[in-house]
C-alpha cells in the first residue's frame, strides 16, 4: 500500500503523537474530479458507507408505500445505529409492517454500540438480539424488499439466505450499487461484511461519483433518482435514526438538514452527498480508523466545501479541531485536520 | 511525519483493507542495535508502556517491605488494568497498607475497560471510582512512595499534587525514567498523560535500551536493578494483575512467565524486556492503534526473537495472525504481521 498523505494529526501538548493517512475524492455527478488527496483509484471496501445506495431498491420497489414506511424507518434503512430503544423499535416496526419478525434478520447479534444502551440493557438484566445490531435497519429494509418480491410465495422460504450474493434480494442491492457507482462489480474483489452481506471493492473516485448522483439524481436511473431524494429527505427529517446519541452523522445532519447527507463506514470510510454543490465525497483512512480519523476529515471537508453562514463556522470548526481531554477533564491535546486539507 | 513501513495488514477476504505503519527498535543493555524497522530516533510519548520504569522508585524506596506489598500489588503498580474486581481490590489494599484511601488518588475516574466489569457494575447499579481507572495501581504505587517520603509530615498535604512534574514523588519517578533510558528529559517535549502525570517524548532506541536494562539489570543503578528484577518477577507471578481477562499482556505472560515482560501503552506503544536474550523492544504505531496493531507486532517479534519450543509456536502464531470474525461467527478476514517483520 503506497503511503497516502497525512490527513489527521493527533497532538499531545504541541507535539505530534500520532497521525492518520488517507485518501479523499470529491467528484461531481458527471464524474469530473473537483479535488482529491492520495490514491483515489485503488478499490476499497466501502462497508456501511454505501447503505443509502443499498436502500435504493427498497424505495424503488414501492415497499415504502406498500408497507407505509415512515421517515424514521427509511432513515434507519440507511443507518449504522447505536442500538438505542428508538432504533430497535423502528427496526421491529419495519418488520411488523411487512408481516414478519426479528427471526427473519440474518445480520447477527451484538450488544448496542451506544454506551448508554449497553448499561441500560445490563441494568435491566437484558440480552441483545438482532434488532440491536447496528445494521438491523438496513436488514429490515432488505427483508421488506424481500417480502414484496416474494409475492404469493412463502416469505420465510424466499427470505432465507437473503445475505448471499446470489439471492434475488442481494442481486437487486448489488445492481443498485453497480449502476450508481458505474463500477464493474463482477470483476472486483468481494469480501463479507460484518453483517454477512457482500462488500465490493470500489475506488473512491467511483464512490464519490455515486454520492454526487445521490445528491443530484443526475446519472441515476429514474427510479433510483426518486428513491435517492426520498432517502435523503427521510434522513434529514430523522437524523437521530441514522446513527444516534452524540454521533457525528446525527449531529452534522441535525445541523445541516438536506444540505448534507453523510454516512460513516467501518475501517475508516466516509461518504457524503452535498446536494447544494452537486458534489459527492468519499474518504478512506489507510489505517481503518473510523471514529477519530475520518470524522475529522469529513468535518474539514465540509468547512472547505460548503458556503457557511458565520453562525455555522464554529460548529464545523469544533468538529475539525477537537480538544482531547483526559480523565480529570484537562485538555491534553488536539485532534485536527492537517494543513493539506485546508490549503487551496 | 515520514511514513514508516507497513507492519500490520488487515485483510478482508484476500484483499488488503487497512494497514498500520510503525517503527520498532530491538536493542541490548549496552545500547547496541539488534534490529530495527522505521524511524527509531524520533522522540515518541511512551505513555503507559513505561509503568515498570515509573515503579522502580517504589520498590527501591523500601515501600515493598515497609507496607508488605504482595506480588499482585507490585504487578498492579505496573498495570493498565481492566478495572475488574481483583484489580480494584488490590489497588484499595495498597492504599490501606499505606494507611490512606481512594481519595488520595489523582488519576481521575472512568468506567472499567473490561466489558464484563462494565456490565456487572451497571447491573449492580454501581458507579466507577478512581480505583477503576486503568492506572489506579500505578497511582497507588505513587501514593505508597509518597507516604514513605512524607515521613513524619502530614501525608495528605505532602501527597497533594503528586501528579505534577515538580512534586517530590514525580521527581523520583522522572529521575528513574531518565536514568534507565539515558535520555535527557529536561530537553525533550513533555505532554500530560490520560491520568494527569507528565509523559516525556523519548526515542524508541532509548526505550528499547531501558527495557534491555530492565531485562538484565546491566546499566541500571544497583537499587533500580534489584527493583526491576523484583517487578518482573511479581508480574510473572501475577500476570492477571497487569492487564486482565483476555488481554494480550496477561495471556503472553501467563504463557511465558519470566521469559517475557511486555507492556502496552496508549496510542500504539509497546515495550518488552526479554531477559533470556538480554534484549529490550520498543514499538510505536504511527496511527496510534493499540489493540489491534501493536499487539500483533509484538507477537510477531516474539515469534522472531524467542527460541520457541514446538508446543509454543502455535500460541504465538495465533497472536501474530488473527482471524477476523463477524457477528455471525463467519471468518471474514485476517489481521497479520507484514512480511517485513518475518524477513531476515
Amino acid at each position: 500500500m503506497p503511503a497516502n498523505p497525512v490527513l489527521i494529526e493527533a497532538l499531545r501538548g504541541l507535539t505530534l503523537e500520532s497521525a492518520h493517512r488517507g485518501a479523499v475524492a470529491v467528484v461531481d455527478a458527471d464524474g469530473a474530479l473537483h479535488s482529491a488527496w492520495g490514491d483515489i483509484d485503488r478499490p476499497i471496501f466501502p462497508r456501511s458507507a454505501v447503505k443509502v445506495l443499498q436502500a435504493l431498491p427498497l424505495v424503488e420497489s414501492g415497499a415504502t408505500e406498500r408497507y407505509g414506511l415512515s421517515d424514521e424507518e427509511l432513515a434507519l434503512a440507511c443507518a449504522s445505529h447505536g442500538g438505542e430503544a428508538r432504533h430497535t423499535a423502528a427496526a421491529a416496526s419495519m418488520l411488523a409492517k411487512a408481516g414478519i419478525d426479528v427471526t427473519a434478520l440474518e445480520c447477527g447479534t451484538h450488544w448496542p454500540y451506544f454506551d448508554g444502551a449497553i448499561k441500560a440493557m445490563a441494568a435491566a438484566g437484558g440480552q441483545p438480539n438482532a434488532l440491536n445490531n447496528n445494521c438491523s435497519g438496513k436488514h429490515a429494509g432488505f427483508v421488506c424488499l424481500g417480502c414484496l418480491m416474494a409475492g404469493e410465495d412463502d416469505r420465510r422460504a424466499f427470505l432465507t439466505g437473503y445475505v448471499k450474493p446470489d439471492h434475488p434480494v442481494m442481486r437487486e442491492v448489488t445492481a443498485a450499487l453497480q449502476s450508481s457507482t458505474g463500477y464493474d462489480l463482477a470483476r472486483t474483489a468481494v469480501g463479507t461484511d460484518g453483517c454477512s452481506i457482500p462488500t465490493y471493492a470500489i475506488p473512491l473516485r467511483h464512490l464519490a461519483n455515486a454520492f454526487a448522483r445521490v445528491a443530484t439524481g443526475i446519472g441515476l436511473k429514474p427510479g433510483h433518482a426518486a428513491a435517492a431524494m426520498r432517502l435523503r429527505q427521510a434522513v434529514a427529517r430523522a437524523p437521530f435514526m441514522v446513527a444516534g446519541t452524540g454521533r457525528f452523522d446525527t449531529r452534522v445532519m441535525e445541523h445541516f438538514g438536506e444540505r448534507v447527507f453523510c454516512k460513516v463506514g467501518a475501517e475508516g470510510v466516509y461518504c457524503a452527498a452535498l446536494p447544494t454543490l452537486g458534489l459527492g465525497v468519499a474518504v478512506k483512512m489507510d489505517d481503518g480508523n473510523t471514529a477519530r480519523a475520518c470524522e475529522v476529515v469529513m468535518a474539514a471537508l465540509l468547512a472547505r466545501l460548503l458556503p457557511l453562514a458565520e453562525s455555522e463556522t464554529g460548529f464545523v470548526q469544533s468538529l475539525a479541531d477537537v480538544a482531547l481531554v483526559n480523565w480529570n477533564g484537562i485538555e491534553v491535546g488536539r485532534l485536527r485536520a492537517a494543513d493539506v486539507l485546508h490549503r487551496r
